[in-house]
């Protein structure tokens, strides 16, 4: 019978990581739904990008990957702050899901706390499919984007990503 | 070129105007952002569905009509409660677009305020077509469901959307 | 083996049929949650008081009815406003609870939706011990004292709420 | 010895009747603090304007009615909802004061029941000097112009706040 | 005469200090409000419970201690962030009080500014008697049950508290 | 033709650096909106003061400096914590401006993206006349007053600033 899987992810950028798991968990399911978490944040160091940046890098990515597009939802999700909220919120607003694809121990505690089937995603290669080591090196002017998908490379340069980073980070208001 | 449109709906439940709408504006633009707004609500009188259960709703109906999945992005929008911030939320959250299609004096002022290019959507039978007197119908027991595509329908009842709808009317808290 | 119950209301004011309604749980029950709901709203004409003097009203008249104070607790639920939050909210901040009792309908679909067990709770005389009743009456300068328990009507006295209520129905900001 | 007074309106829009008020409050003290309540709204029937398209409106009356600018400060006050916080946090956004000068009951209560000293301040002809009256003329096309300042509808000619107020009148997002 | 205190903590996990200091305002005053302070916080290393448990955990202690349960009232308080609102905000949330006692600059700056009577609480061996210590504990597995009452032990080890702070160490996204 | 400035700070508390900044942009525009920022927040080591303070600092300062009260408006603006709503947020609470004046990279990124001209101003020694070291220096007990304008320095006095800082310093709810 039809499953449909649960990915929670900020997608600053979206990597090739990233990537790896989604077409991991398409393999166990039929359906993922993409939740683009704290899609409020955007013009900080942690969080660069909006949400409807980080869609579209996400469906560059998987258009690119040859994933189609009947096999995904992309649904950004606001943070609340107040973690045992968090799940009731989400929930509201996606489709309906049966299997939580999370290594993160706060996703993982709060949805088995609220009765959902967890299942762990393996890291590929972590410690450079990372976004935090990319928002690094774009900072520090290093090779970036061989770490995410060409569309998406190509995207953040458009919207000049790269300079909006650096800029920032001489912001006393980050 | 290719260019976006956005479409702004609530969606409470959707029906064959939507549908109607939707094709019109994929006659004017390559793809159509669909946003399904006043997100956070659910369980009222004006917005028995949540967010999640509207999502699920327009997929089915936009398959069941045959348009392709890669014409299209649903994202659900919180409400912010204050008008002047509506545009730049909005545009936080989704994709960018050209486009704006609406008939909705707010919407249509907002957006025209924000300098957007903003284009009317003919009505379809609008007194039938409308959300309202589908939800009216459901609470007094009347056909709606020739007024809905017939996944929306089947959906409506899996869900037992009659019963909340018919159930919440008797609520001094709605 | 011991059960607690919930019992919510916004207790505006707290008055003889709230009474009945605890003394019947407590027949079920070995304790019950008093939740004072929409805790944060206060000099309204539908929620004149606050809900610190409404958990004073509650303990006063509890007390007067000689119910043990080890046999329930009262605690303030501020709204959520977002229907689909309200049970992972109100369970974040009560002890843990297995029967919910109530009659009202949005009340009853929530926590059913959400898996628990809810029961009625029978009316008693609900015209007249009704909140909206005794609001009426107090605005009125009608007798509304013997709808509620004789410590209830001597606080509401001490604090002016009669006044209050008056005053504020000249409002247009009400 | 110099003293300061509170003056409270939403001034949407600000009127003859406003002016009146100043002026009767400044024979009384040295400096008024005018408060532009609601200040998050605009772009519905009832608020129409933004708080600062407001501050515009009135530092434009006031200067045209020769009050020195050194004699008056116009502070933007978000409403917060939750009137026992209205006070703190008014309070938290202005300057010091000594008198609240009003006639809204609301108003009236929360500062007397936070321990300021009130008084009322007489109405001008209230019946036409009024904001809900001159929203009701842009609406159906009447002379309004000679309810207000003469610099104030020369400015909401300049933004087309008739307008605005006309196309909203059609929304039903309002 | 019958006076009320005012006792704020956020109970991470209720201790013994706590307890202490319970006992001291006791033989001041004839009612003490226990307020639960950040309750809408918990999953986090700071603050891992929510406020319900934090409820049960401090009338399980105060039980445990012979305390009856007509001499306190334990009322979560969600924080407001904004410090200017908290005392209003407390004190609507809230039976009158006609003492605070802290030690807690923050509290004690605020409510001597709102002009009410605060009175230092002596600390019991603070250097062990301390949340944070306990939760340092629970973290490192050294024993932490010493520090706290019998009852909030075994109620902590029942909810598995211990397994959700070791786990939520490790989250990147507490 | 007349132009409007726009220049964004905090004021904790108003210094001889914000006095030059004003000085210099009131001779490139004929009027200046000085915005307070983060309005909401106080009582903290980096926001000891309240906007209504920082009102009545910011005043005494410029006229003390003899900058009549015609040429600027003082306006406070909460912060909205989601940057992409800042500018639509701030703009709605201030009358129009042509010009931001800033070097803060955060508010400058945030007005070029949002198409509006941004001038720099010049730092006017940086290093003391900074907010952050008057506040170390009121901590440490140094000389602080030589940075600020002498009216400032005596309000801070009157209202016991200095001792909130260093009261606040002990607390660890900041």
């Amino acid at each position: 019978m039809a499953e449909t899987g649960l990915y929670v992810g900020r997608f600053q950028p979206f990597h090739l990581g990233h990537l790896e798991a989604i077409r991991h968990i398409l393999k166990k399911v039929d359906f993922v739904i993409i939740a683009i978490g704290s899609a409020q944040y955007s013009h900080t160091l942690e969080n660069p990008f909006t949400a409807g940046e980080r869609m579209t890098m996400s469906r560059l990515a998987l258009e690119e990957a040859g994933i189609p597009s009947n096999k995904y939802s992309l649904v950004p999700i606001p943070d609340v702050n107040i973690h045992r909220l968090w799940v009731a919120h989400l929930t509201s607003l996606t489709p309906s899901f049966q299997i939580v694809f999370s290594k993160e121990p706060l996703t993982v505690t709060l949805f088995r706390e609220a009765g959902f089937k967890v299942e762990p995603i393996p890291f590929f290669n972590r410690e450079i499919y990372s976004a935090t080591e990319i928002r690094k090196r774009m900072l520090s002017n290093e090779d970036w984007s061989s770490l995410v998908p060409r569309s998406v490379a190509l995207f953040v340069r458009r919207i000049k990503g790269e300079e909006r980073l650096r800029y920032l980070s001489g912001s006393d208001r980050t």
